[in-house]
């Protein structure tokens, strides 16, 4: 990736971009306030910069006049990054020509290679083989049967290779004829032992030499989302990537409605059947993206919480939900994906990360797996933000896992104007402490449509560190500001006017989101504390941070320290993974000795049932504060407060 | 068995009977004749017989006279045996008092308990167990998953027990609703590994404490008749046992009609469904005999020839018949029985025997395993005589095996009045060497409908002892006797007039059956010849000749030897083993460890393709002659011929 510096004055803030990152995501991610509330898509005309050194092309007809256009202005939310830059911001400049300084509110330091050093390497050598053989063919002398004569052309020159198991009854069925029309020249498809000590299995037998078509999907299968990745397994390449909604999400936020609607008369078959059709979707577009034949995928390596699983497989979830939360199984048992409705040959098998109790799935055992946290003596916390926040930690001598009851405020849900991370989402927020009022990056630079998890963080983040809300998540009733009002449940505060939104109504963020989002990641930190706490340990012994998770890759470091979210604890320690659980089942997929490891991950982990635990109420209790009752978790941040009062203070004086 | 001694005169022979055993039976296995053309069954009136010792109440109404009743005169074939008896046959008493002596001409004297020598003793350990388990109900602190716990109780107390698997979906799908329903207790069914190295399999969880209901069906399919037991393995016991006819009957004879007919457009589904249909049906049968439940049978374990394996799994024996003779697979995958249409619980397993290759199969594996051949130093005989007589030679540390095209003589094939032995078939057949009138023996003693196998061979042995065919097998033209004519074919002898038969026409034995039984034999002989040979052995090295098969529980060793059919060894060393593969099958239900050494059979036992063996031809060629045309290889016989020529010789100078 070509990396430019782009260098924001008066601020005199550099931040790295790529080449074709938009100026105003960027000015954002710097923690540069420009006016724009119109989601950035060029339409307020706000947000204009003055580019010194370099040039930013502009990508849509300007809506500036000609003057502003002679005079060097153009809109950020309109300019791509090309090369090195610096720009200036004439808004804050003064008649004098200096302008007006703050403090960089925002770091997004973490980069890139961090990832590969938590990955780590693997190779090419997926738990799935495909071999061409040349058989002799039976003479008179030689007439063992065509099974035995299979077996043993694979394990020819390997004198004490275990024999493989094999399919059937249908691979025995076509043997004969496959190996008869095909002139004794086929190849075989088989399945290395999912251990070690198990032999390998013959899946399939194919017609001649078919070792170049070599094709394995790795699936994230979420309550909300799907993900998937196309992987040459030749190479190891990803051929393609998709993701899709969850079918099932029309019966259902959350696992919860979902298992209730399970227990409805063929609610069930229906949840199964919706998240086999979208996996049938999303498989067949990415084999569509490279013109592949859904029969020549070999594998499917996939990873969803253990409600997902349980319904993927079509057990019921039931017990999951009712004390003391007992699923059927951890290990899920390799399944013929065909024999789901899946459509795959019926020979490929379906692989599905192993649960470690009700609420910590497969998602979680395939993320730390693929961060590969069993093989590291530094105490590490892994967390995954979402409906329900899963938080690990340990080392690769023990670890301890929880989920915490979030609720849904970091998916939309519980918001007024909530909504998930898609076109028209605010994802990113500052204000600007004179005036306060908003800058608004959406998804996809639309016009705002509400309020996603990220957006929610810097919002809230944004309103505290202004003062607009107090540590309670109270609105400042004495700020005299059009925006700041009261509404109908309550104080809100308004992020962007009717005239300027896609729904044609002011989008608002009221004090009930604000609690919401406060008891959301009360119950996140609680469970930090309640897991280091029952180990002896406390956040100073943390390591390293791993945030996994698509939210946990949007996520606003220095903010969701602010608001509590995540420990106050050294910057260079966290860690972004990103969609972990994908990267664990991608990683499986391509190498067998990496995917024989995960009996490790879920060997070592124990569950914690925070819900049942007295302690952790406790904590919860004491998080319900922006961040916390206690601010020695909170040096930092605590810091910064104070620093910003002064500059409150000295700017009434001044 | 209680034994009783039956003492005839004037021959002085005295043979060992059971009680209930019929008294004309037992005289012709005393090869004492006695005049009985009506097959038995009281209409004739020409078996009298006169007791002198004991008493021998008659079953049915006699056709004697009053003065005959009077004179102590009953017929042998409506008489059974109740004790000890002293019999006169008054036919053969001169006029003087004294009698006819011979010297007797069969010997069954093998008597059932080398049988038990050669099986051995086996534990009621089966591969199959079924254990009752009280398990803790889950609580907050122990909500590990069902399946988990179920596990716990399996491995409970065994700290080292690796850990079974288990069947998916329908077991999973089932368990935590079974396992709260029945209340914690429920019974396992697991699968011991099919070796010591494999894991045990759970199947089944039932509810409550099912582990008194606990069968297991041992099968032998035939390509003729199917066999099965019924046992209770929870104390090995017997409850019952039945056979059928295999339904794929209808569609050919034989393996190679079968093959052939499933060549057909649906042919393979056909003889499927018909082999599964019989083998409900003889399940019903057995089952409905004492009240048990089919979906209480465990497990079901069968052996049958390579063909009737294939064709049971649904797989095309096609190449079985064209050189070289290649089957799918010799180790048949263990299947679920449901599968294939059997109707058992779903769970349940059906192991089939492996076989040796395409004409060796899975039944003599059986047999070889159930007589424990692979544990004796004992250079043994292994001989099934049927349609394909399989033969096999060795000991514990080698074996070779060979299938030879006997033909389907010895099953009433290719034999004018040939028959299946069934009711009216000629079993037993003796000749009056001066009148060259017949006694003969049908099975449930009805008027004689046809001849079977052993039927079959006692009329060529008895033809040929008494000079009426000679070593050729060509009838003595200058014997001028009613019986012997020249028929539609050629010569032939009279067995039964018309008014004496079932069918209403004579019942013959022509030139052209006895030349078919010549092939037969000599197709076993050199069947014998040719893998001792292969081994530099000879007939005297053989410690043990083992006759396996139904066919082989009911064959007259004396005359077998005397056509040939069976080597002339000392008659100690001949083992009866009867249906050896049902006993096979029987012996690895009830006992896991002996069932886990049948893969030694299989792993020793090498196939000789005698088809394409010259010197099986030459030795073939050599045995198209009563016994031999090498006498050197049938001493005892070339002894008995002199004494018969000389006897005769005599007569006529006396």
């Amino acid at each position: 990736m070509e990396e430019s510096t782009i260098h924001f004055l008066p601020e005199d803030i550099k931040i790295k971009a790529a080449k074709g990152d938009n100026l105003l995501d960027t000015a954002a991610r710097a923690g540069i306030y420009i006016n724009a509330f119109c989601g950035g898509n060029g339409v307020c005309g706000k947000c204009k910069v003055k580019i010194i050194e370099g040039s930013a092309p502009t990508v849509q007809a300007s809506p500036l006049s000609a003057a502003e256009k002679a005079s060097g202005l153009q809109l950020a939310c309109n300019s791509t990054i090309e090369g090195d830059l610096t720009v200036i911001i004439p808004a804050k400049m003064k008649g004098d020509g200096t302008g007006i300084k703050r403090r960089p509110k925002t770091t997004r330091a973490i980069s890139a290679h961090n990832l590969d050093s938590l990955v780590g390497q693997w190779d090419i050598d997926p738990p799935v083989e495909k071999r061409f053989l040349r058989l002799d063919p039976p003479t008179t002398e030689d007439n063992v049967p065509d099974l035995q004569r299979l077996m043993r052309a694979i394990k020819k020159g390997c004198y004490d290779c275990e024999e493989p198991t094999y399919d059937h009854p249908a691979l025995l069925q076509e043997l004969p004829f496959i190996l008869r029309q095909a002139n004794w020249e086929v190849t075989v498809i088989m399945l290395r032992g999912k251990r070690a000590e198990e032999p390998d299995r013959i899946i399939a037998v194919e017609p001649g030499d078919t070792t170049g078509q070599f094709y394995g999907i790795a699936l994230d299968i979420g309550t909300t989302t799907l993900g998937a990745i196309l992987l040459d397994l030749n190479n190891g390449e990803i051929l393609a990537e998709s993701s899709c909604y969850n079918g099932q999400i029309s019966h259902g936020e959350d696992v919860i409605s979902r298992i209730i609607y399970a227990q409805r008369p063929g609610g069930m078959q229906t949840l199964q059947a919706k998240v086999v059709e979208s996996i049938n979707k999303i498989i067949a577009t990415v084999c569509a993206e490279k013109d592949i034949a859904a029969r020549d995928i070999t594998y499917i390596m996939a990873a969803g919480n253990t409600v997902m699983s349980h319904l993927l497989l079509g057990l019921n979830p039931k017990f999951i939900r009712e004390a003391p939360y007992v699923p059927t199984c951890n290990q899920m048992p390799l399944t013929r994906a065909n024999a789901l409705g899946i459509d795959a040959h019926p020979s490929v098998r379906l692989f599905l990360y192993p649960s470690v109790a009700s609420y910590v799935g497969g998602d979680i055992t395939s993320g730390v797996h693929a961060c590969q946290m069993h093989k590291s003596e530094a105490l590490t916390l892994f967390i995954d933000i979402g409906t329900n926040g899963e938080i690990v930690v340990g080392n690769s001598d023990w670890m301890i896992c929880a989920a915490c009851s979030a609720g849904p405020a970091f998916e939309g849900g519980g918001i007024r104007h909530g909504m998930r991370a898609s076109a028209g989402a605010i994802e990113n927020f500052h204000i600007d402490p004179d005036s306060l009022d908003p800058m608004i990056i959406t998804i996809e630079h639309s016009k705002p449509r509400g309020i996603c998890g990220s957006g929610l963080i810097s919002i809230v983040a944004e309103l505290l560190s202004a003062g607009v809300i107090d540590q309670q998540g109270k609105f400042n009733r004495h700020l005299n500001h059009p925006r700041i009002r009261e509404g109908i449940d309550n104080y809100e505060y308004v992020l962007a006017w009717a005239r300027d939104t896609l729904t044609g109504e002011d989008l608002v963020i009221t004090e009930v989101d604000i609690d919401n989002l406060i008891r959301a990641k009360g119950a996140m930190f609680a469970g930090y504390v309640s897991l280091l706490e029952s180990v002896g340990m406390g956040f100073d012994d943390l390591e390293r941070i791993i945030l996994a998770g698509n939210f946990g890759a949007y996520i606003d470091l220095e903010r969701a320290i602010t608001i509590g979210l995540l420990p106050d604890i050294k910057r260079e320690r966290f860690y972004y993974l990103g969609n972990a659980s994908l990267m664990g089942a991608r990683i499986s997929l391509t190498d067998h000795k990496r995917f024989r490891e995960r009996g490790i991950v879920s060997s070592i982990m124990t569950n914690m049932e925070l819900s049942e635990n007295p302690q952790f109420m406790n904590h919860y209790m004491a998080s319900l504060f922006l961040p916390h009752t206690n601010m020695d978790f909170f040096p930092s941040v605590a810091e910064d407060r104070k620093q910003r009062a002064a500059d409150r203070e000295r700017k009434e004086e001044g």
